[in-house]
């Protein structure tokens, strides 16, 4: 068990608590916390803490934390923000595991500097700190309600972490109000240490725990986030809402939108490329929480739509695109299942219509047949109001069918209608059947259970071909300290070109003649055509001085372009201090790709990945992912962008290099990886040659951090 | 009053129903038809026709339509299907204005021969035929319920088309249970004749109607519908729901995919184009019916979110961008508005955070004041479950405050949390408050409502551009009837010069020397550079016979281009027969775009718009328009590819001639309306030159009618 799994579960399930700035005036916060912690029946032992002494809820009260008798592995402070710090320092005098600070009042109004130096401190004293300002912790396994919210909540299967207080406050009566269990509900606050995860990490071998649910604002250390999701997805369903998805929700966040596609696109397809399933609204991600924790996963992916109206299945077949619920094709099989059963104008075509006269009964038949056909691995059933439905029956019938089914398939259920439909909807949810009035919700559900199936069938990340892949390490660490000691935060062209060789890169040759015959054997060498620029401190406009020669094909060529490079900058300039000519390979055309690495403020190392030119800048045809990617995520990453068909080969053009392109993609990734100084790399154009030709980079910009 | 609103009026306000087929027998169809016209108060006359006779409710049962003594406009069939035919005669011979077909059993089952003949019967004895394949029509005017659905609807504002038969019955219940109340709700079934069209005619000047909500599952003559749309628009909302969006729903709906982006990039556009505002989900429709048809028009664009929680302001922004909510930023307002009424560490920025302590005191003081404020023209007003929230009063306040400024200014409300909000988010919900739980779906409707503002607003199109833009309409068609008269459905390259020359739009001059000296003088005449090829029947592969040269600068390169091709062809061919040489101008290169017209299934006469290449074939970066299209939808056209940077010049590129591709747009567009024997035209390319130098077409693809 690691360090940070320890002190996570002081803080979810606590042998004792000491709450200090306890208070037993009704109106207080602190006196809320007490009384949550004693009605949710903690086992451990509870040390209020208040200068005053006494005795409150039966407890004694102690006046400093040192007077306890024994030890104490978790404490919550609720004093005001001034006084926390010196609460901190007792802690660690008690050794204390972990702190929640409630107190509001650091970084959120801008005291950003004591809240860096109590978590300094705590970490310096083995204490990890949850908050500050947040309304507190509730687990189901200890059983202990830390928090100053509702004392009721039910306990299950879902853990909800949230950023926003009153958000998260407000979801324990709205999960209460839906039924929805919780293993846990973790305020984040101000996230100055503990974050999203640390608490994954507990969350992911808490059996209790069967969903975890995160509501983010911004993201930190997104780095460590990453690597903690792909973890957890693989053993259970992580459902994300972000706010501030849009430019106007980001300004409203007051959070960075940055880079090409704005951050949302970042966090978006970081989330996918982690397993995160994220969802919209809240609304949606508790539909899905109930579900996911409810619902054991299908055994495949055929899923079948029963519905007794045309145009309900199309809409659910509608929503089934749309939330990748995958439906099952196999008429023969369908026709075996459902043709003796349903009136010869319905259909036995998935979404499969049993007519407007079904009843009850001829919903059980088909039904019953669907699940107990092998092949049939979920159903969405769907209904709407007619004169035949028989609101009476039916609601028995699906809730018998849902109790012989639900632990071999899963299912979801949508019935529209008028009152009567509305209340027995009402009421089988009560009961925990997934059972929704509008048809999207209902497949909504089942999109998020093939999503959770999908990641814990995905294998595991190989990353053999990217660790096989060598960069010079040691010689990119040594350029670049070179160019941080000459006081500059960026590389110029040669030390990029170089770095980026010294990566395995392959960049254009080039090197500064000083006479007319170096010119010519560097030309031969590197092989024709070439590119001449005359190389003067003394010339920055090279092009307008006449100082730079494009295509020589050969060594006449070069012959000429060098007398007349230096006949015209002798005449542009006559005092120019010439140094040479630069020769350089002429990279030949091809595809124009981008690829893009830097530190992302919220995640860390990241890359993109698009087609040049036009592309990224007017189509904003562009991809990410979350460094260090495994061959299969680099695939994933050059795959995903709309222009990807160009790589392929479009209009007769055969297919370029794709694999150079990876093997690129994953060394620029090294590169960034392996200097933490390295803020970011753009090799703009990577050019793209026919499969077999490899890939050449024309261009790299690199730059440093500032400090 | 046209012939149609007429009939139209029939339908919904006849003077005298006819019910053929009509039955004493609770069980039939034809009964709870009876049942509800009776239930429904109507006060016209009801004639029960059955061979029988007798009586049923107490109105006399005539054993035949002539029976009846005085006149009958309105019909409804409910005979089996066999008798509807001789049903339908009978009503031409009592001159009944418009006919009810309940009975199914025709074109949705392939019986599609005798529904064309019975439409085609009435449409010439003056007669319309609603159907076949109902469940019949209510209308909140007559009164009248002739559905054999519910009995117990609730009048109201909100007109509903659907053309599904079970999902509009269901919606009968539905807006019952959620105090929708309706103007009518009309079965459209197999539409054989009367469609959404006509009765959009109706609904649009008939006052009961406040919003329009069209369940459509296949269009049939769109331009009809595409032309009555845009004028309802301008008057009263037109909530659209279409199933069968994705591909796997199109699948089920059995409908046609078609044209680059799939039909229902098609139908999209177009809804746009028409300003009919289109939902996703059925339930998010009828909330933004119930919205629509209770809410005054803002007066202008300023809208307020007031939040008590951080998360749920950015989540609300997110929504506000997504579903077009315009927010209002004048911060020097905002700070006069809310500086005083709010905790310093809340935020006077739009989301206005007056913070997690706001009491129902708190709330009303920051929503009179923004309601009070003229500069802010509509407020929505979020809240989270808080200790302070005070469920107890937050309802009545809640219900004031909407009771007081709902006839100036539009509110949404959202509030989060368990029972208790829950209970009161139903109960004001129940009292025709616009409160929901989930934050998104309280901006949606208000979403809404601004892009029914927009619609009321935007001024009436404009067609004196386009009116003043003539093709020769005589020549094109001269042209295509000789093709036609040819037996043939596509034209020749030279042909769709023509005929687009003829349109007016810029192709290259070709014509074919026969001798040298008329080569150089075609050469000259048309401008340099030129292409020439070989022309002979005898050679079909002029490329490989030598029989084609590019790019000829001048004189002295045509005359030498007509000796190789001349004698390249004899040495290929002796024997052929050469006709002369054609000389045609070389396109130079610039932007190429692309435009279609054509003949859509569901649309008729429709455009589109892409840049070329790539653009279309790989990005799929199209737009589509119905047609006619006024310069200004044009503009919209071509403004709506992600591409369109491109024509106003990326990376230092000049501006191109957008004013000539509209042009064009609108030529293309005319030459499909002025001839009806014309299904597609495609331009392609059409190459935009820089902005002043208008823009060439290489190439037209005409196809035409196969009959």
């Amino acid at each position: 068990m690691t360090k940070n799994l320890e002190q996570m579960k002081c803080l979810f399930e606590p042998q004792s608590v000491a709450l200090i700035g306890a208070s037993g005036n009704p109106g207080k916060i602190s006196y809320n916390i007490l009384s949550n912690i004693v009605a949710s029946g903690y086992k451990g032992k509870v040390y209020p803490i208040n200068p005053k002494g006494g005795e409150i809820f039966g407890y004694t009260v102690y006046t400093k934390l040192e007077d306890i008798p024994g030890p104490v592995d978790h404490a919550i402070i609720v004093v005001p923000a001034q006084m926390v710090f010196d609460s901190v320092k007792e802690c660690a005098a008690k050794k204390v595991q972990v702190i929640q600070i409630i107190t509001s009042g650091f970084s959120e109004v801008g005291n950003t500097e004591e809240e860096k130096q109590i978590v300094k401190y705590a970490r310096e004293h083995d204490m990890r700190i949850l908050g500050p300002n947040i309304f507190g912790t509730y687990s189901a396994t200890a059983p202990i309600n830390s928090t100053f919210g509702p004392a009721d909540i039910m306990p299950g299967g879902v853990a909800i972490l949230t950023q926003s207080g009153a958000l998260g406050a407000a979801m324990i009566g709205k999960t209460k109000a839906e039924n929805i269990g919780l293993s846990t509900i973790v305020s984040i606050g101000n996230k100055a240490d503990i974050d999203e995860a640390d608490l994954l990490e507990y969350l992911m071998y808490s059996d209790q725990t069967k969903v975890i649910f995160m509501y983010i604002e911004g993201v930190k250390q997104g780095d460590r986030l990453v690597k903690k999701l792909k973890e957890v997805t693989k053993v259970k369903p992580v459902i994300v809402v972000k706010s501030g998805r849009s430019k106007r929700g980001a300004m409203a966040a007051a959070s960075h939108t940055g880079s090409l596609a704005g951050a949302d696109g970042v966090f978006d397809a970081i989330m996918k490329q982690c397993g995160a399933i994220r969802a919209e609204t809240v609304q949606e991600s508790l539909n899905w929480c109930k579900f996911l924790s409810n619902t054991s996963l299908p055994k495949g992916p055929n899923t079948v739509i029963v519905t007794n109206g045309g145009g309900i299945g199309v809409l659910a077949a509608d929503a089934c695109e749309k939330y990748g619920v995958p439906l099952y094709d196999d008429l023969e099989t369908l026709k075996g299942i459902f043709a003796d059963k349903i009136p010869s104008y319905g259909t036995t075509k998935n979404p499969v219509d049993i007519t407007g006269g079904a009843n009850p009964a001829g919903y059980e038949k088909c039904l019953r047949a669907a699940f107990e056909n092998p092949e049939v691995h979920s159903v969405i059933c769907l209904g709407c109001e007619t004169a035949m439905i028989d609101v009476e029956n039916l609601p028995g019938m699906l809730e018998k069918i849902y109790h012989d089914y639900k632990d071999t398939k899963p299912m979801s259920f949508s019935f529209f209608g008028g009152d009567a439909i509305e209340k027995m909807v009402s009421d089988l949810r009560a009961k925990g059947i997934p059972i929704f009035n509008e048809t999207y919700d209902c497949v909504s559900i089942m999109g998020a259970l093939y999503k959770n199936l999908h990641n814990i069938n995905e294998p595991a990340e190989d990353f053999s071909f990217v660790d096989s892949i060598k960069v010079d390490e040691v010689r990119i660490n040594e350029i670049v300290n070179k160019v941080k000691a000459d006081g500059r935060t960026f590389l110029l062209a040669h030390e990029s070109a170089e770095l980026m060789r010294a990566a395995g890169v392959s960049m254009p040759i080039s090197k500064v003649a000083h006479t007319l015959e170096e010119a010519v054997d560097l030309a031969t060498g590197m092989g024709f055509p070439v590119v001449m620029k005359v190389v003067s401190k003394d010339i920055i406009h090279k092009s307008d001085a006449g100082g730079v020669a494009l295509n020589l094909e050969n060594r006449d060529e070069v012959i000429d372009a060098w007398e007349a490079i230096m006949h015209n900058c002798r005449k542009y300039n006559p005092n120019a201090k010439i140094t040479g000519i630069e020769v350089c390979e002429m990279v030949k055309s091809g595809t124009e790709t981008i690829i893009g690495a830097r530190q992302d403020s919220s995640f860390g190392p990241t890359i993109m990945f698009g087609l040049g030119g036009i592309y990224v800048e007017v189509m904003k045809d562009v991809s990410f992912a979350a460094l260090p990617i495994s061959k299969k995520a680099a695939m994933n990453l050059v795959e995903s962008i709309k222009s990807y068909p160009l790589l392929l080969g479009v209009r007769g053009e055969a297919k370029k290099d794709i694999n150079a392109v990876l093997e690129t993609i994953i060394r620029v990734g090294k590169v960034l990886l392996c200097c933490d100084k390295i803020t970011d790399i753009e090799v703009n154009p990577l050019v793209a040659y026919e499969e077999g030709n490899g890939a050449k980079a024309v261009d790299a910009r690199i730059l440093l951090t500032k400090d």
